[in-house]
């Protein structure tokens, strides 16, 4: 395969071209590199944790906010954590006792741009004030 | 919970707001329901026959058109096919001796919108011409 022909989903080609899951068919390599970002978000707790993390002010929650919220283990959450960081959704900082998490945005813009339909937008327009 | 507290991630609300897994922690009720779509997402097998209905002309395909492209049996391909359509992503005809499959764009466009942070359109701006 030329190098022509290779083109990395959810980023802009040099043409400016926007394929995505939706336009054209995957490759095995893009498939398996984006089913194992799927494949983290395929579960509640992770899912929960990811939206309290991404939504917190200021753009980074301690682990010791995050474990309250469940009726889980903190080994179990940080297992959860774990997968989503080796996913590439987030990233962590120690600092003293406790672990700080992040969104790491690159991943989650790039699952949406693979999603998204060429001509509609899937972020809803704000409303008319 | 009132029903005024209830908001559907990745649809308008009724004042035109438009919270995504990023701008709020989810509930867990929504959560299992995005983890189940994300889990049938988290398989290369399935990326891949889903990325193949999606974009074929004429908006349809019949498996017999997606089996030769994978060194799988028949019922393995049904069988993936299955987990993506009881996920809400595809729907299924049987016409004659084949069954015809076709993307449910509601299903990725929920997806695409819970994903897309607030001002970041995940659509890449096409080219200028």
């Amino acid at each position: 395969m030329s190098k022509q022909e290779l083109v990395v989903l959810g980023q802009d080609t040099a043409d400016g071209c926007c394929p995505t899951l939706l336009t054209a068919p995957l490759d095995e390599e893009t498939a398996t590199d984006l089913a194992k970002v799927f494949k983290a978000l395929g579960d509640p707790v992770r899912l929960r944790l990811l939206s309290m993390i991404a939504s917190r002010d200021g753009g980074e929650i301690c682990v010791c906010d995050l474990t309250p919220d469940f009726e889980l283990s903190q080994p179990t959450i940080s297992h959860h954590l774990k997968l989503l960081k080796q996913a590439g959704l987030i990233d962590s900082e120690r600092r003293g006792t406790w672990v700080y998490y992040r969104l790491l945005p690159a991943a989650t813009d790039r699952l949406a741009a693979v999603l998204t339909r060429p001509g509609v937008p899937a972020e809803p327009a704000p409303a008319a004030s």
